[in-house]
């Protein structure tokens, strides 16, 4: 890719009335170059059963192309036409609540033969009809995909196949998963229970990886589809999106997004995030470091993130800026808004794009102008930024799964990325950049540091790699839970934590919740150090005690402790502290682990992010993430500032505006 | 009308053992002069399948006509017998929920044919029987009826049969509907999906619309079949109710009440309101003005209010009979408990009568014998009250549903009536009296001063005749959100607030969530004056700002406007205002349409009624809505006051007790 | 029973590797003598229909009975196996949720005829294989019982048939149950409708009694088929188990347990509790109570309570003792832990057992050690301790059900057992011992004192026995709702509390919810005294009032009263009462009985409890339910205290550990 791209999703078949030319001028006049059609409007392009419609298509094609537009085209599969649920209303997914109803998009069984059947005939139909046209540069297949919970008798039978294929007989299922357990054995395959009513979180973790199986499937058959007809020089990508709490959250439970990935040409993601006061650049951050890591390293595209957004998300003066080019300085060679015209029906009435309803300039709009110039402007200095970081944060959605499954116990609402998201937005607060992992990553053993939240389910051969790791100089922080099962959620029946007992130096038998606890210890005497939701009542072996539980009872406890483990070093977190005591121990261990630099010398709300641009020169962003101006004491090399293309010594003053934003290229 | 009713509903079949003589004479003690009877019993009246049991209206028809008490003939529709849902299951209405079970009332689909032939069945079998007992003044066909979210697969064909008549062709309404969006197209009446999964507001609104009118025609055929027995001295009412919040609060969303309305001779609603330290009046006074407006003004009927009702509203000493009085200033003839006795099986347990399980006196009936004296002693003078107000407040149900569907974004609990009533609390405090309209209202025009919450979806039409009503000399205040879409939720292409922004000299393209955000102006110095849920960030064109947003980025946007526009002036307040604030907004607008006048000397917890009596003589009601006794200074004309018998003169002190009513009657 | 037992429950099927010889040997180091085996292990011991493998019962019984450990058998049938639910769907049962799914324990309908067939055949081949190894003292049948919530069509059929043999006549259900309400009439016995959707309390309040019935039947079911097998010196027992509020919590609306336990030889429960800071004691002695009274005084089981439990359980250093010895002091005759191992799979990983996951000692399990010796060690002075009680709380399964139907109205979450709790805790804290009677036991009319909280319905009988139990020389307290209604939750028509108005002297006619109200009246001017939930407006005839309330309007009522009737007291407490204000009410009461003895020195953390050995000697039991030691003047007899082995005179001081016990057998 040889050129920022900074985009819209538009919807001419959405429109009022016929607005194409003048969205384009409009498009132009805000240095949008790229468009993104097409996806999810099955009904408009096949309106009735092999009757096919191009011309909202063809239309956009044809005036992005004379503007000199990019466009990408997205299969229209998320949401399947009237008449397809009329004639096979098998469709709709069965999930535990019953099947699905006509309505929604994301309705469908991924797995059904009939929405394959159809979905394939329209995806080929609408690339025989636009694969030469020059305007297209790549393709995203579906959307958001996911397997929407489907469990109906088909996908029963498909997942009696996989567990066959994986477990080969009952008997190792009955024995892996502890089925003798209220009388659940399984001793006929015709006997093969749904899931839908278990209580085991074995079978139940099982039956979430054979769904997330199912997207990785059906993402790479739509991928093999596209394949056939797109140019050399044309992608594919996916929109991933990520846990959603009314916002982009965290680890996708529902998705391997590694394996997904594979498919893909370029990984894409849609970001969403909180704007005005609570605008911290913590989402553009976290979903930008997962996005570069699904294919280790590339540049990522941001297909969707907010304009204007719910109406809380309208963004001050400065944001919509200060946000485009935080996507930047994670990586990102795009930026495309969800989406260009606020729509005027329908659930996302109230989600607005770049224009409001009534299509005119707006203050949202207005700022686009100066971001679109800069993109353009800057462009060969600011694509394909690459970085190298040293600490990476190992996640596993076997363990998210098998650890959501329990949590701290009946009741408990708190979730493995609640624990994930503490530990990166501590490191992002002290600006330590972060990739990440999982179990299956080859590089794991490239970084100096690894964090590791809940490791909750896990293979001997991982824990056994990690203690490796470590033994050959590795760094490692592992908080609570870790270690505790094995890969089918199986509780380990040693001393815990297990394996990684070796590499900490510590064993636990007991565990309960913290009432009423804090920590001691002369390390720790400063800090905020209540305890939360859970303690391990830990004994040292070889470790040293970094904090004991503060408690007439549990005193005697080690709370959190490291170890020297071969030419390395391990931490153990045995409770949930409090965000500014985790920022606390992880400041010690990226001492210890002597990548304490530069950026660190920045802290929250500014934001550092540095990277290698295609000139081979080192490039600093610089985010003021507060409403008040600050001058800082610049801390890397003498360089130029692009935004303001004003040169930059070391050490010198900068002052950045309120919700503002440096880029420095080295000299 | 010739007599003030004052009544019960009354249950023979209920009673435990016979107490027919009794009852009529435990009534008489209380100047009770009217019962309603029969609805609700079907199994009792039609035990099984044709087989008919008349012996408890005939016992209380003639037992009331002895003693001179006239009775209202329930239709007794509302709850389905037994022996009906065995042989036609299908009566049982389908909801989302699934089918409706047998149990409670008014789980019937109202439009199924079994349902209608065996209704029409037993209502023609009473009439003949009871028509020309002289005891019955008039029918209450069905009771609270709705079409309570009927949803089954013979309702979808009434709706695409509705949608076919009113839209013709699909296209007009996959364009009205913006229904390319997420493949929602129907290409094909064949393929016209229900609305249970719909996700698009304009489809959802569109089917509630239909469901109301699935209740206007319900009414309207039981009204014609009762019309064909009546005698013309009696009427026909029905029993109306409103939005339930555990009391009757606002707005009932799924009747067009005005439209209903025509099926009846006469409004009839029930008003239940919480008491003790909880009673203001405002509900009576609320849902007194909707029903005096069903009929443009007519006179109505409380056929339902509590009497000890639930628990917790058992009323303190004087709080029935200023309950009672309360009703007649509003409009209405009679006032009925809901009910006699209170009911010593199933659901309604405890929600008490007039009389307590064990059927003796007590407090509360002790109360009601001084109301009974009261009304029949002061018949003349306060029957057929008729009020002349200059203040209408236009509500819309279409508005209601379109806006209810958004609310201020995904997880907001604040709905249209919540606006509603805090524009009607602060008139009902001011002692400012109103009536209702709707957008089919004819009389509009004749009314100074026009109050429009959250004008949602309108179509161009009532926009442009809003305008002309402000531009002719009206005035008018809007509220944030009116105008936003059009009569099928699309929203407008145009600025916003779109047609209206004419008459209002503002307009505005972004909207967002207020946090911490005040208002400033000279004018708002003085009162509370934080701003909730909804802000739109407005630009006065010719209007006059009367407050701003305080708050360091909005600040430069308006949030209160008033505009002269030909002879008249039109307020716009575009967010949510605190009560005070409310209050104070119109207060100024009162004083600028020029309708300050004597009434608004009192403030609640004083609060005054007026209207001109049979005599054609003034009536001023003045109600103390407070525990302590209070003395104030009368401000109107010349007197008498009918409780007390006693000249009063004007701007002479006046004592109230607490919770106490003074009744004058100009010379 | 000769020895007292002291076990846990053991599934060898669980066991990851073959642990028996090990867990053998680590029980004996514990003083464990008794393990129970084989419940909800179906599809283990039938892997297929008809296929039978008793490998692990075998192998338990032989290593079992080779240490001298006792077993006891449960039957397999609270999970059914997959085979079966795939031969026989119907076995489900069908709720008003729908029909369960597999997955779960207890999901059948224990009704089913597939589902009776093959229990009881799994049943008797146990039984077959099993009955004559001498390890075996006893079988539990069945776990946990309760009738599901069983609804469906075939369970409907025996209810109608229930109704006919109850009712005879439908006349008289509709007159019973008031059906002419709503039109709910059922006019012929075809169109009995389900109780699903049924709104009269009445009706689903006879249901939820054949519910029970269900129950009772079922257990006698089993327990006949067991009896056939089992050896005159063998025991039947059931885990019965209580309200569960994530804790142990009340009486059990499920199952009528007096009735219910006539099936079994011995009474058996569970009893789970909070612990750490919150462990008060008080559900192992309420628990304990019940249990004790199911068989009228004879010894108990605790088939199953805590060792670690859940995560926040895990017992503080001296708990698991001070628990341990709690039990015995209600009369257990055996402790049993749920369960020795913690599971390594399922939904119960978390609900941890005397071992950890990793089977090595720890210091639950050591603490355990100290128990099983002193068990051994004292079984002759502590085995079958007989109580006597003057006081007894009258509780009733039809009360709960009725009143839990209305409760304080809608929306009220207070339930029947807040309040026998709240009077029950209160007698714990004084040192009160009580038994609970219902209203069939025969031996009401043997205490001093009856507790009788809300007793909402009962029949005319009960009340009359009541007021004859008064009259006679006894003390009662009633609660407020007490007598309102009948048998058949019909309200009585007669001025309330109806029946026991005659015992109590007072009446009333109206009720309300309390809003700031307190009460007045010398006796309680010192106490916490606002009252909450409810109050009834009471007029005194003859009785005494000991409060007012304390409040503008409802000043005049009583809401106290105590009336002497015969030789007896009737106190009646008419709104709900502080715990510190219920406290002082019932001490008043017990003085006023003659009950206030040597125990009520002693107060809450300092627990006490007593009764005859087998010895024929006075046993008293301290409990220090507190941290922090403490000294007490020792109120009883001289004696010996058994776990010190040291003389303790009448008035020594006594000193307590924190969680500490002391026992002291008379001399």
């Amino acid at each position: 890719m040889n050129r920022l791209l900074y985009g819209v999703a538009y919807y001419d078949e959405y429109m009022p009335y016929d607005r194409l030319d003048k969205d384009v001028q409009m498009m132009k006049d805000a240095g949008i170059n790229v468009v993104r059609i097409a996806e999810s409007t099955w009904s408009t392009v096949e309106p009735q059963d092999s009757v096919y419609d191009f011309s909202h298509i063809d239309r956009v094609l044809n005036a992005m192309n004379k503007a000199g537009i990019h466009v990408i085209i997205g299969t229209p599969t998320y949401a399947v036409p009237t008449w397809l649920v009329r004639k096979y209303p098998d469709v709709l997914a069965i999930t535990p609540s019953g099947q699905n109803q006509y309505g929604a998009r994301q309705n469908m069984d991924i797995s059904n033969p009939h929405f394959r059947y159809y979905a394939e005939r329209v995806i080929r139909k609408i690339l025989e009809h636009v694969k030469d046209h020059p305007a297209i540069i790549g393709y995203q297949i579906d959307n958001e995909t996911k397997a929407y919970n489907t469990t109906g008798p088909d996908v029963q039978k498909l997942f009696v196949q996989y567990m066959k294929n994986k477990f080969v007989t009952l008997d190792s299922i009955n024995r892996a998963f502890g089925l003798d357990y209220w009388s659940n054995r399984i001793n006929s395959w015709e006997d093969f229970p749904s899931m839908v009513g278990s209580i085991n979180a074995s079978e139940i973790a099982e039956f979430s990886k054979f769904q997330r199986q199912l997207v990785t499937d059906y993402l790479q058959w739509q991928a093999n589809i596209v394949n056939e007809y797109k140019h050399p020089d044309q992608f594919i990508t996916q929109n991933f999106d990520f846990e959603w709490r009314g916002f982009s959250y965290g680890i996708q439970p529902d998705v391997d997004h590694f394996a997904a990935a594979k498919a893909v040409d370029i990984a894409g993601v849609d970001i969403y995030h909180p704007t005005q006061d609570a605008l911290t650049g913590t989402e553009i951050s976290f979903s930008g470091d997962v996005a570069r890591s699904m294919k280790e390293g590339k540049n990522y595209l941001v297909l969707e993130t907010e304009a204007q957004g719910f109406p809380q998300w309208v963004p001050y003066p400065g944001q919509l800026r200060l946000q485009a080019f935080s996507h930047l300085a994670s990586g990102a060679n795009m930026v495309e808004y969800w989406h260009w015209h606020s729509i005027h029906n329908s659930a996302e009435t109230y989600w607005k794009g770049l224009l409001s309803h009534d299509f005119e300039p707006n203050p949202t709009y207005d700022e686009a102008k100066t971001i679109g110039k800069d993109f353009d402007r800057l462009s060969t200095h600011l694509i394909n930024l690459k970085k190298h970081n040293d600490v990476a944060i190992l996640f596993s959605n076997e363990a998210l799964t098998a650890f959501n499954l329990f949590k701290f116990g009946w009741g408990s609402n708190t979730s493995y990325n609640d624990e994930l998201r503490a530990l990166y937005d501590a490191l992002y607060r002290m600006n330590v950049g972060v990739d990440f992992v999982d179990p299956n990553s080859k590089n794991i053993e490239n970084y100096k540091l690894l964090i590791v939240p809940i490791l909750y389910a896990a293979p001997d051969s991982l824990l056994q790699r990690l203690n490796r790791y470590v033994h050959n100089g590795g760094h490692i922080v592992y908080t609570f839970k870790s270690g505790f099962s094995n890969q089918n959620v199986k509780v380990r029946t040693v001393r815990q934590p297990g394996i990684i007992s070796e590499a900490c130096g510590i064993y636990y038998s007991q565990f309960t919740i913290p009432q009423n606890v804090g920590l001691k210890g002369g390390f720790f005497s400063a800090a905020s150090n209540s305890v939360r939701n859970w303690m391990e009542l830990i004994t040292p072996t070889t470790a040293n005690v970094l904090a004991y539980y503060d408690h007439p009872v549990w005193g005697k406890y080690a709370a959190i402790t490291e170890n020297k483990y071969g030419k390395g070093l391990a931490t153990y977190i045995g409770c949930m502290t409090t965000d500014s005591l985790t920022e606390k121990i992880l400041a010690d261990v990226v001492h210890k682990a002597g990548l304490w630099g530069a950026a660190q010398s920045l802290h929250y709300p500014i934001i550092t992010k540095s990277g290698v641009n295609d000139k081979g020169k080192m490039v600093h962003y610089i985010f003021n993430y507060a409403a008040q101006p600050v001058t800082i004491t610049y801390p890397f090399g003498n360089g130029r500032e692009l935004l303001g293309d004003k040169a930059i010594a070391q050490h010198s003053s900068m002052v950045l505006d309120g919700w503002g934003v440096g880029i420095v290229e080295e000299e």
